[in-house]
């Protein structure tokens, strides 16, 4: 089940993935799960969120405490692999962005 | 059916609103569709992609030329009077982040 990571007071960093899955697995679920398992290894990793609606679109956002803890998570062996498989198999279409995140509030219920 | 917006180059500004449900509609339906209709009227609008999974989770990312055009969304009457609902019966939790986003790159496929 998705749920919300608990960052920090900004400024840190959002990588927003927007994705378009393929049709079938193609080995894409073990390799997520390998994924989601490994990242929170990473230095600088604050958390993640993730939502995939039945039409196959979804947004995954990880946060980062810096510039250079995105681009060791980036340059990862194991997740260098993940990202050709998904640009040769699992993704239709995919937008990266990098952004900075400035201001942060929410609600929760009591 | 969700799908990918073209933005421009960077920099522009993205806000993250991840969310979770309350259950039922309670005039979410509604209200979600004259949000999409009025948001692309509102000036600096780049787009907006979304998608939520069967668990209730979601997560909407709209994106923004400039921060006053944020700033005069955030405060056009009717938003208001949807962002407080959302606060009293459509939402069990939300966050909503404020980035910058500062590269971005994608792929399509052809």
């Amino acid at each position: 089940m998705s749920s919300f990571p608990k960052t920090p007071e900004p400024p840190y960093y959002a990588v927003i993935f927007s994705s378009r899955r393929t049709l079938g697995d193609n080995g894409y679920d073990a390799m997520a799960e390998r994924m989601l398992e490994l990242v929170p290894q990473q230095p600088g990793f604050l958390g993640t969120e993730s939502a995939r609606g039945e039409d196959g679109f979804g947004i995954t956002v990880s946060y980062w405490s810096s510039a250079e803890a995105m681009a060791c998570w980036k340059a990862n062996m194991e997740h260098v692999v993940a990202q050709e498989m998904g640009k040769a198999a699992w993704y239709e279409h995919y937008e990266l962005r990098v952004a900075k995140v400035e201001r942060a509030y929410g609600k929760a219920s009591p």
